[in-house]
């Protein structure tokens, strides 16, 4: 094997999962980056100092201020980082799993410009302005994002495989949002949807303000790198999301959101009957077709559907193109969690630099 | 993109579809081959070739009489046909969706040989000895076999991927005979095993002997190719696999198995009521688990269960894994047909050469 060496950007959960993950399989990690400053040891950063980093993470300390509890490590831009990385023989490469915005032009875009392959969980810079989607896509031999959905289930994969073969996808629908399928699988059990956010929220299994979960937002983004991938040429703002909150609650402080979620229910609670009367069950899912208007939220589906199958917190996509016309490809699983979302990343690095 | 051309071994129903899958997609089909000669054409076989050639096969005419209706075309033995792919610039590729069992010898290890990539829908190269399995594999940037287990389906790439990433993959189980899902489903609906498998015949759903999919054989050979794949060092006479119908029929002549088809009911309602009985559902599976036996056959599946919620034809495959521990990762949809079989070799080869 051609030696390996992955620049980490990114030292949340999954950045630090990620990087024992790739040296668990033999990758050399010389470089990690938070947004304060990348890390740079030549040699690789071993085990005992990603535990230190680790360490000084979680008790706040921002990698530009933990560098001196590492021998013989520097500090370095985002540019010198990579190039840097550049430099390295094998089959160095790059993976974002942070949450920045300006990660194309900070470090992406210079990645693929030196032919360093790129490998993304970070959602953002494939789902703001399309021109850095087509700019960070274009040669699709540098670059891998299926971590971006669903972690580490194959579904960007697969719908590759099918645009690749000639293949005519004709209509994509996922739950694509750990929280939100289990927040509509507790509503179908008939539980008081207040009570679900509030228990999702204190077992930690919604974001600590649940309408980042509740809004749709980070479905919709997801939709938008799957309607990109199938060369939809859109952008955000043309995406149809419900929010599972009405408008006048966006702005309230979080304690007050919180504690007025009961004017909630009756709503959401007639929304669920209405699926049951109809012998249905309530979903929240993305929609996503050629040419149509991107929609994302609640969705009533048949018994039988490939969506009604699912529950608790599992994604689930469902893919329907001209050669699968009778029964649709599902690929269904965990799709959130560090250990997954971090092999989802690495896997795509593997695969680009096999 | 860099020009592309394959050359497709086997040019029954799948290996047409291929050539006009591939040719839709811009790659050139300069070689087609069946078990009686390549036909080598330098600039290429157009559509009309390919018509011309399709209908000669379809009316028992081989390949090596079929020659002369093609301008410019030549026969050649496998091997001269590979030795042609490898002096053409671009990425060259060869696929093989032949069921020969002497591909590797004949062309395949020829062609990785001269590092041409080759992909597979021929389980035959895989699923015979385990030496031809390791040298076919060895480099793995030069082959692809989705297409041998579930057709186009993402299965051996899922498994990759996870193998990969160093997760540690534990338990594999999966429905990958829509012949048998079909039966196994219409027996779940109280139909009789003699009528079901009569009319599946009648259909054209199974083999023109259904003891070739009754056996279990070709379930068993994807059973090895996936544990082959997980780094099980096995072989077919290390597999378990239930026949659903006794040993004393296998050798009965075709008309003579059908008519005695109904001594079986009894004993597979039994199964299927025992099954019920519990409150499961008795399904026909694989079963495969690092350094245990490997069991092809039938097996009783709870309610909620990956296995449970299949219906029909459709295939699907169950990964547990150390980071997919909690819930598998699962793939689900038709696992047969002559396009999305055919996709599934285009995709591997485009992918191979991206």
């Amino acid at each position: 094997m051609a030696s390996r060496s992955l620049a980490v950007f990114g030292f949340g959960n999954v950045g630090r999962v990620l990087c024992e993950q790739a040296v668990a399989v033999g990758c050399a990690v010389p470089v990690i980056a938070d947004s304060s400053a990348a890390i740079v040891k030549k040699s690789g950063l071993t085990r005992e100092d990603l535990e230190t980093l680790s360490a000084a993470k979680a008790s706040g300390t921002r990698l530009a201020d933990a560098v001196s509890s590492v021998a013989e490590a520097t500090v370095a831009t985002p540019t010198e980082a990579v190039n840097f990385m550049a430099t390295l023989p094998g089959k160095p490469g790059l993976a974002d799993v942070s949450a920045n915005a300006n990660a194309a032009n900070e470090y992406l875009l210079d990645a693929l410009k030196l032919k360093l392959p790129i490998s993304l969980a970070n959602k953002k810079p494939l789902s703001e302005d399309l021109a850095s989607f087509q700019s960070l896509t274009a040669d699709k031999s540098l670059i891998g994002y299926e971590a971006t959905v669903g972690a580490g289930l194959p579904v960007i994969c697969t719908l590759q495989r099918m645009i690749d073969s000639g293949d005519r996808v004709t209509h994509v629908e996922g739950q694509l949002s750990g929280t939100l399928g289990y927040i509509l699988s507790a509503l179908q059990a008939g539980g008081k949807f207040s009570e679900i956010v509030r228990e999702a929220k204190a077992q930690g299994f919604t974001e600590p303000d649940p309408r980042d979960d509740l809004s749709g937002t980070d479905v919709a983004r997801k939709a938008l790198i799957l309607a990109r991938t199938m060369g939809e040429n859109i952008s955000m703002d043309q995406i149809t999301v419900e929010a599972l909150f009405p408008e006048s609650f966006a702005s309230l402080p979080l304690d007050e959101f919180m504690d007025r979620l009961p004017e909630m229910d009756a709503d959401i609670e007639a929304k669920v009957q209405e699926a049951a009367s109809k012998g249905e069950m309530l979903r929240y899912a993305a929609v996503v077709e050629p040419g149509q208007p991107i929609n994302v939220g609640l969705v009533s589906v048949k018994p039988g559907a490939p969506l009604a199958s699912l529950q608790g917190t599992d994604n689930l996509v469902s893919f329907e193109s001209a050669f699968y016309n009778t029964s649709p490809t599902v690929v269904r699983g965990p799709g959130a969690g560090l250990e997954v979302t971090a092999a989802g990343v690495l896997a795509d690095y593997l695969l680009l630099t096999r």
